[in-house]
């Protein structure tokens, strides 16, 4: 079975779909307008939690972004954006992976949600306030993890920086950008260059 | 060289803690007061980002929880709780790896933060209700993912229980447990009594 994802334009799929068109893959791309329990019918029986993105290639059914990415180059290599347990930088690739989503982008959705998505009278400016700070505090980790690196790990692409990358473009659709220090800026121009990332954004 | 783990007694580092305590494996522990950055001296040079877990074995420096342990169970394997590429439910356990953190307990610090953490006058009501209502949202995906098991995964306990068994016991000291439905009780009660579990949320 191909791969079929379930996809929203910018959302958190585009890790995923990033990673498929990075190595090629042939895939099934359901693209839905958000959010899709509003406007894709049935999407609640697809997903029941009625999240964005959603997986299926006949054996896992998978909704976390950066997960799926780390599970398709595993899966479907070998491919040079995925590290394995002989690499030396495999934890480091893992962590990475992790802290895209827990640390990087989960704040941002708070920011999201508080500042934009909430009718007016409920959003809130200090906790869009407090989670910009601390998604600043914690992009740090980027900015020293990218000294004297063009790429996080392995000194090549990997899935680790489409899982950091995504977590930086959402960070400049929020106006964010303007705070990324000197690396992080530079690291983000280079992703933003590849023909893969500009296709997931796109579609 | 040992795995290195610095701890706080209930924080997420209890998932790394777990997973030595589970495999048997040796290590050094170094246990601080929370948060670390005010009450252990130079901890911000160990780990700048100043989060717990901080883990180093030689070839890696991981803060992560969830990552930190997947990657013990694999490096420091074979083990039974480690899924791999090979076993059928390898997406499903890496799915729940992730889930665990960036959507079941990153909502929960929202929560003890703006009802907790905070002095009085920057608690945040709305923003607590809003996070506490979007876990319970989630947490139906543990409720469904038990239908007829045990465990999440391959039909035995694995590194997922411990990544989402942290996040019920987190729910659980925040007050939540009123609020698991039958299966996630009944799964939380079977985790709570594994010897490795008590030893790991007491240190």
């Amino acid at each position: 079975m191909t791969v079929k994802l379930y996809h929203c334009q910018g959302s958190r799929s585009v890790r995923p779909l990033w990673t498929l068109e990075e190595m090629g893959l042939p895939y099934e791309l359901v693209a839905m307008k958000f959010p899709p329990r509003f406007f894709q019918e049935n999407y609640l029986k697809v997903n029941p939690l009625g999240t964005v993105p959603f997986m299926d290639d006949g054996e896992a059914q998978m909704t976390e972004s950066a997960g799926i990415s780390q599970y398709l180059a595993e899966k479907y290599g070998p491919t040079d954006i995925a590290l394995g347990l002989g690499d030396k930088d495999y934890g480091n690739y893992l962590n990475w992976i992790h802290r895209s989503d827990a640390t990087l982008t989960f704040p941002q959705t708070i920011v999201l949600r508080y500042t934009q998505l909430e009718p007016e009278e409920r959003r809130l400016k200090q906790a869009a306030d407090d989670y910009t700070q601390w998604f600043f505090a914690r992009l740090r980790s980027v900015e020293k993890g990218l000294e004297g690196k063009d790429y996080l790990c392995a000194n090549r692409f990997t899935v680790a920086d489409i899982c950091v990358g995504y977590a930086l473009y959402l960070a400049d659709t929020l106006g964010f950008k303007d705070g990324f220090k000197p690396n992080t800026l530079a690291y983000y121009e280079r992703l933003q260059a590849r023909p893969a990332f500009q296709k997931a954004i796109t579609l």
